[in-house]
């Protein structure tokens, strides 16, 4: 192992619930046997990590916590049960950090649903560190020819949207309609269900937004604040009329949620994705029936699903616009956060 | 076609919507050239004839009409298209009585939502009368030795409780809740499970609807009215304690569909198949994105679930008790109806 | 119904297995209460025309016999029972003409599988004559921005090569091996899949077709008469090493359909279409096995296959190079083809 | 730690290909962080241990070699990284001893597929010794009401029949004929079969196995070297004389192999479990595609499968014949086999 790890690195650290973030030097951990350890070059900010700061999810954080779910960087460690990663490989650090491998749930590939699963910047130390713990199994392989800096949002943002088509069943030539459109997601999703062979109905408001979903090949748009009737306008948007196959919900307010069971097709899908705090899905359980809608939550991505997420970024297929900070600014980024002053995706540079 | 076939017919009739039903005397129809004529047998009685009669559902009827959709018989004639039935077949009428066979949802097997569905007893005549038509394609076939009096409830409450487990995706060895599993649906409901391999948990309330529950081979019973917490004993009642991977709803109040999206496992799905009047289906967006729960409705089965499920009866494997009385008591059976007396099936005898 | 329609039309009849083809005229048809009459315009010419001329195929055609199943034009007559079509609607004609819609297969929309299955222009008259009949339901609904001499080829060789695709199970983002890339089906197959998402590697001979595939969108070529060994050569091409994970067969000898089964990737499937007479499928056992490789029979399309197939075409994914020339030179398309001089598809003009 | 683990044990050992067995003391080996030590109680032996004594795949042992894959005990010691097993549980140990866990095939769940799979008895030692090492995740847990003798053969033939009637896509209510359903294999497949609801066509020779197999619950028995016409039979076992909708094929030489791919139904899938050596399969082209027919082959079942398979054992449905001898007499099991002589699971007693 020829590149040598520091005893002490830089990090954001809160010590308790409700922050604030203190940028200062921490030990650098050690790997155990199924680990690697990665120098962390860029992490993404994602509203998960505002949530951990604050606490207002039911799921308790540890603490003190240094947070960061979206890390890319380089392996400077192995665990000596690891035969299949080499130091200087690129890796990747996901929200789930680890999971037991043994459980029924991992045993069918849900490892996201495994009980034991470990969470960057949640329940173990995630990404906004310099040098970062991940179980070996869940690193997520990146090639050399991968940019580390624009990967980092693709790495929660974008498998979290392309696990969410995934999910919604849709088939190659089918619509999907992707409310929420011009935001961070909507705008990922778009791209992955592009490269999917997918169709897609952008709903979101304003002439910018209008004119971003075109871009990104939405070849149909529903203002939803101009609308008179959303559900029959995303009806109209359809070759016969009949609605979209799936709808994917990325926005975090519950309106739509229940407008989306509405317009979906008969044996259309809804998928949630978005976590808006206390809302609930709700529809009709006649016309739910009647028309045999599915509705679905759908969580991050799986292994395979990040793979292959990525492998559709390494093709050039999806861009994420973001912007490079430092890591010593990720208070000022949640304070962004907090005013809802944020367009495209904050990428922190560990170095500074 | 050797029987003879009568000018005139015995039928049950509302005149308008509210009723009253009249026992009468109509004229026989004649089948079109895609169409046959059934002598109906007998014809079973299910909640949705009186929702018809009632006109308290979102979808209006003809009128006058003759109801029923349970019902079977004797083919009496063909129309000049029909190649596959020959006069003397048995023959069974279902809520489907036609469709376009032509549309998006035909051309998948989705007839049921085909936008032009006929529906027996609500939007054509129905069973309720001693010559009934139906399209020849949407017929279903009953061999010989099924008998006509006993298959009666199969052809609409059997399929439709079949189809939502099929529709639950539960796979032979899982375990599938039945919520009012005491009742008619969900006593038809755990023999068919059964019969596909499933394990079930009966919820429903009363000592005399546990024993006949265990009787039809649940192998846990989850009292509602005495649990203190119904989530926790549904969960405990499966072997890891994670909960049944499906669940069915044929039960007619709104808690239960909410509880369900609760105690459903991690990638577990909660079938909807009763149509509480104007009742919501809700669940919380955060425990349901992050356990990746599916919601469904379903509605009636096609064709093809329509053959198995009588298929599952033929080979002995589906008991649904029933009595019998004449086809002109029919209106003292919607009022035993109207004041819940019923348990099991009625099934009119036509020549009655 | 406003256009006349003549009682004599000119078409291509053969009274005997072996041909020659006459151009003569025939009494125009007339529809029975199910179906359309449909003025064909253009009618592209298939290999299948060639075998049913030649009876060469295990399958007896009608005598005398009007050819052809890629028939495009417009409606001018109805059946009775038809509701959903109008007169002046654009319609194909497909090589499967009408199905029974009731049996087991039709039920679960495998209609190629029906065994009532009426084969245009081989077990009924087909698509070389100017008034052609189909089974209202089985018609191809066109749209009317559709050019009705481009789709000709498409009905057949298109769809039949989507179908291959989806029963192939390939997802977006993966790789599917084309072997036979270069002919007609070969090159529409890597049209269909580039528009499904999924990535194509091109198998065939001669540094025209290598650039052509290149045109066409495939990232790689593999030459198999250059090529040392074709089974290390396609998994080379594989980012992994690991084989393409499904393989499509349009070629029309038996040796490719061997080597698929070793380079395609473990659980990967082996799709074929192609029908080389007499041709065998053949396989190890042991390394089937153990890699749980798939080898799969692709016929055509059904309805919905054949809808959405038309759909990628119209939004303009798709392009099938073709020569239009007069209806009456059918005699000297079939010559070329005998002679293997054809590159790209006929397609027949039915006013010349 | 509580027991007491010896330095030195009993095992049965082959020094090179061919043989002969040892049956001799060995060190007992340490369990790494990832893995358990297992006291095996009891080891079924199967062909498969024939074949790595004989050499005879094209795939080479690791040598000396201690054999067996169908080993059943108790926990007694715990690597480092283990939490969710406990000394003093019940292990199985099977085929797959471990897997990496984490490329692209343990990643979706088809860890039999992983490049690196140790293969307990072939590639890593297995269950023909006291002490018997395995990766902990792969451990088959078995809760304490299991028979330990019993669930042994269930381990490797049961798990993989299972698999193999999962991979056949059979629905309950379908049909599957078994081909060789008078050998263990075939016997375990039709207990399978009926506890997933499927129905069961029995094909092997000879009145015995015919009463035999109907006890075990198959509705039809086609005696091969009786019948006159195979293929016809089998279709005239089925209601409808289409077809079986899958065959599962455990016999161990070549011809039944061709004939399944003629009598299963359209649409159905040939499913290859059996590994004669040398053998092909084979299937006429045309037929294939025009009947869509899916053949496939299916190997050993992965974690799930196994879970899913000992589950049915354990509620009782599932009864495998054995007969106990002591682990000193594994050579003359073998020499039994060799002659032929075997009915019947052999399964060893490792304190004998």
């Amino acid at each position: 192992m020829s590149q040598e790890i520091p005893e002490k690195q830089w990090a954001c650290v809160i010590e308790k619930t409700g922050g604030p973030v203190e940028y200062k030097e921490i030990p650098v951990p050690k790997p155990g046997p199924d680990e690697v350890l990665i120098n962390i070059k860029y992490s993404g900010v994602c509203h998960t990590d505002l949530h951990a700061v604050n606490g207002d999810w039911p799921l308790a954080t540890k603490l003190p916590l240094v947070g960061g779910h979206e890390g890319a960087g380089v392996v400077v460690a192995l665990g000596e049960l690891v035969d299949d990663i080499k130091v200087g490989d690129y890796g990747g650090v996901k929200w789930i950090n680890g999971t037991c491998l043994a459980c029924d749930f991992c045993q069918q590939a849900d490892e996201p649903l495994c009980p034991k699963a470990l969470l960057s910047g949640y329940t173990v130390d995630g990404t906004f560190q310099q040098y970062c713990i991940a179980k070996a199994a869940h690193m997520t392989r990146l090639s050399k020819d991968i940019p580390l800096d624009a990967v980092a949002p693709v790495l929660c943002a974008g498998i979290t949207v392309y696990k969410g088509l995934k999910e919604s069943g849709a088939k190659p030539g089918q619509t999907v309609a992707i409310v929420g459109a011009g935001g961070g997601l909507g705008s990922l999703a778009q791209q992955y269900a592009k490269a999917m062979g997918l169709r897609t109905i952008a709903i979101d408001t304003g002439d910018d937004k209008e004119k971003m979903c075109s871009e990104l090949g939405s070849y149909a748009f529903v203002d939803f604040a101009k609308s008179k009737n959303v559900v029959k306008d995303v009806q109209a948007a359809t070759e016969d009329g009949l609605g979209p196959h799936a709808v994917i919900l990325v926005a975090v307010n519950e309106k739509p949620f229940q407008q989306a069971a509405e317009y979906v097709r008969p044996r259309g899908t809804v998928v949630c994705i978005g976590l808006p705090a206390g809302a609930y899905l709700r529809a009709p359980v006649f016309e739910s029936v009647i028309k045999m809608v599915t509705i679905k939550g759908s969580y991050v991505g799986n292994r395979r699903d990040g793979a292959e997420a990525i492998e559709f970024f390494r093709r050039g297929l999806i861009k994420a616009p973001y912007k490079i900070v430092g890591l010593s600014e990720l208070q000022k980024v949640y304070d962004l956060m907090h005013e809802g002053k944020i367009a495209g995706r904050y990428v922190l540079d560990t170095s500074k």
